[in-house]
């Protein structure tokens, strides 16, 4: 901590192998293919440490993401967003050199993708199961068969399944409630596979959601998952019931730069261009970090009541209590758990590990 | 927008230059030195524009940015952001090249800087005139005056004034609201110069807030002004009163990937990590930006209701009115206004400009 002069993100390695060790064996021991999402560290040096448990095919939600993650030999990615048809060109080069799977949830798209590729792509049909973001229902069955017929009647599609994000898992507060929702998404998806039967061939079903990978415990029906957030997890899947506070493997160590004493609370340099504006709503109140300190080898909050409350561009205010305001002093450093990893890894580009080396993200280059 | 594959940020530059035109303009009638917030657009570009119109100092949010600018032959920089006791080092590099002026909010602050740098930098105390984030209060006068006696002993500080951000001009919902908050900050501050009298030297005032320096009469006793958003303006400065829709000059243009008719809803390239989680109330909805369309020389809503509603990674969603809905095809794009310029500009790291030129912010190179 001595050296940090800006807003730092810590990455404990312990943690987060430990993340990696215990998804990658719970896939392994329910026959799962483990294809975790790139998303959330967009990190080279992390996807090292997935393939070291035997990960060979990845999730990304950009072709960006995904031309930077071939570059680093991946040779089997997903892009587990609906296919951009304003960027076929970039999907081609791509098909060209690696496996590449895309979404394809509409008759037009996969009539413009066999018109525009010259390589042939894997495509699954995202499905919603609840989340309603993206993706067709479970119970569009005629839709999905038109779609299905329509991808066999093209070369340069190749259709090998289903893909879901059960994003409506964030909506969770225990483990019981996240088993529910597992529960009714392996309902859904079981239902249409009996629907479809064994005429259009076998097919697979991969589904995406960190909460019901993290603690969901059959997966009936299902062939891959590609949790993202997991090797990080943070205080939104804290909330959610996906993980223990000890299980979070980034925080944000920043200087602090004022007190004011008549309200306990401390200025620290860290804002929503560090931490994003994620928000979480706890107890009646919102914050958008947790302080915590180093204890072992995992950060323990210094108490249940010391956030971060208030996020202007560069400016953050952690709101104390009278005991935890004590322990600041201007020109200390303050370490806070986020509220969201993906976000505040995203912005801050680069990691610091507990080992002391510097890890980048992707393309993420010094900002100011 | 032919060409646009990827979440692309758009700036008139028409509309741009007439906001710094403006902005000029009315700091000249009224005898105020223009000292423009950078953190904005974090442009050299938009940083020349500035210079063509007269400008020769600037304010900026944090060390780097100071960098950024000095590198950029910017001779004259206020970082307003109280002075981080971590990257004295680079403070004193700056300071040798520059006339530098820092946030001193504190004794100890000011004690550490003494004894730390080897360049005399310019100081401003920082004045919480009713934003209630960081600066001392206008009537902490005892404080105030123990701290300019204290810069008056140190040779490395030399005191310059008060710096104040009336952020809670944020909190104004009509041009009038706005006026009346300006004139209770203009009431602290000469309340605060008659303290003062003259026994401590001549000295300054300068406030920063875009509401406040877009719709102010008056500035009894002020010396200069450091508005940033003004540059961009955005939908939460249509809703404080500050400016009209069509002063907004930046949109973001982003494919659209998918189409849901059964909910009136698109699916878009463009999420948290483009737009940020910054959100709008408005109308008992909660939004992160409005669908519009260049009409003339400026961007109009397309209706009241067609708004950016949900955002993931990189997922948006656009809740359509029924008739706007029908207006886009998968592999259109959409233009939204953002609701934060300043975070959204951040996050994009650079424009295309009308004239079709790429203008880039900072050290910020490509991002995935």
């Amino acid at each position: 901590m001595h050296s940090v002069s800006e807003p730092t993100l810590l990455l404990n390695e312990t943690i987060c192998q430990a993340n990696i060790e215990r998804m990658a064996h719970k896939a392994a021991t329910r026959g799962l293919q483990f294809k975790p999402h790139m998303k959330t560290h967009q990190s080279a040096v992390i996807g090292q440490w997935l393939r070291s448990y035997g990960v060979t095919a990845v999730t990304v939600s950009s072709v960006s993401m995904a031309s930077y993650f071939a570059r680093h030999d991946w040779e089997d990615i997903t892009i587990a967003f609906p296919c951009n048809l304003r960027e076929t060109e970039r999907i081609n080069a791509l098909a060209e050199k690696i496996s590449l799977t895309l979404l394809v949830n509409r008759m037009e798209t996969a009539d413009t993708l066999q018109q525009q590729l010259s390589h042939q792509v894997d495509v699954y049909i995202e499905l919603d199961t609840g989340a309603g973001r993206t993706g067709l229902q479970p119970s569009q069955t005629s839709y999905i068969i038109r779609l299905i017929n329509c991808f066999k009647q093209a070369d340069k599609l190749n259709w090998k399944g289903f893909y879901s994000h059960p994003g409506h898992s964030y909506t969770a507060r225990s483990e019981a409630e996240i088993q529910s929702i597992h529960q009714t998404v392996l309902t859904q998806i079981n239902r249409l596979r009996s629907k479809l039967g064994t005429s259009h061939g076998p097919f697979e079903v991969c589904i995406g959601d960190t909460p019901c990978a993290s603690k969901g415990t059959e997966f009936n029906g299902i062939d891959a998952i590609s949790p993202g957030n997991f090797v990080f997890y943070d205080l939104m899947q804290v909330q959610i019931g996906s993980c223990a506070v000890s299980d979070i493997a980034t925080a944000v160590c920043c200087p602090v730069v004022d007190r004011y004493p008549n309200r306990n609370q401390l200025a620290i340099y860290g804002g929503a261009i560090h931490f994003s504006k994620e928000p979480l709503s706890e107890d009646d109140e919102v914050h958008f970090g947790l302080a915590a300190t180093k204890q072992g080898h995992a950060w323990n909050p210094i108490d249940d009541h010391t956030h971060l409350t208030r996020l202007s561009q560069e400016h953050g205010i952690v709101q104390c209590s009278p005991r935890s305001f004590e322990q600041f002093s201007v020109g200390d450093t303050i370490t806070i758990l986020p509220v969201h990893s993906c976000l505040t890894a995203h912005l801050l580009g680069r990691f610091v590990s507990t080992g002391g080396t510097t890890i980048h993200q992707a393309q993420l280059k010094d900002r100011i």
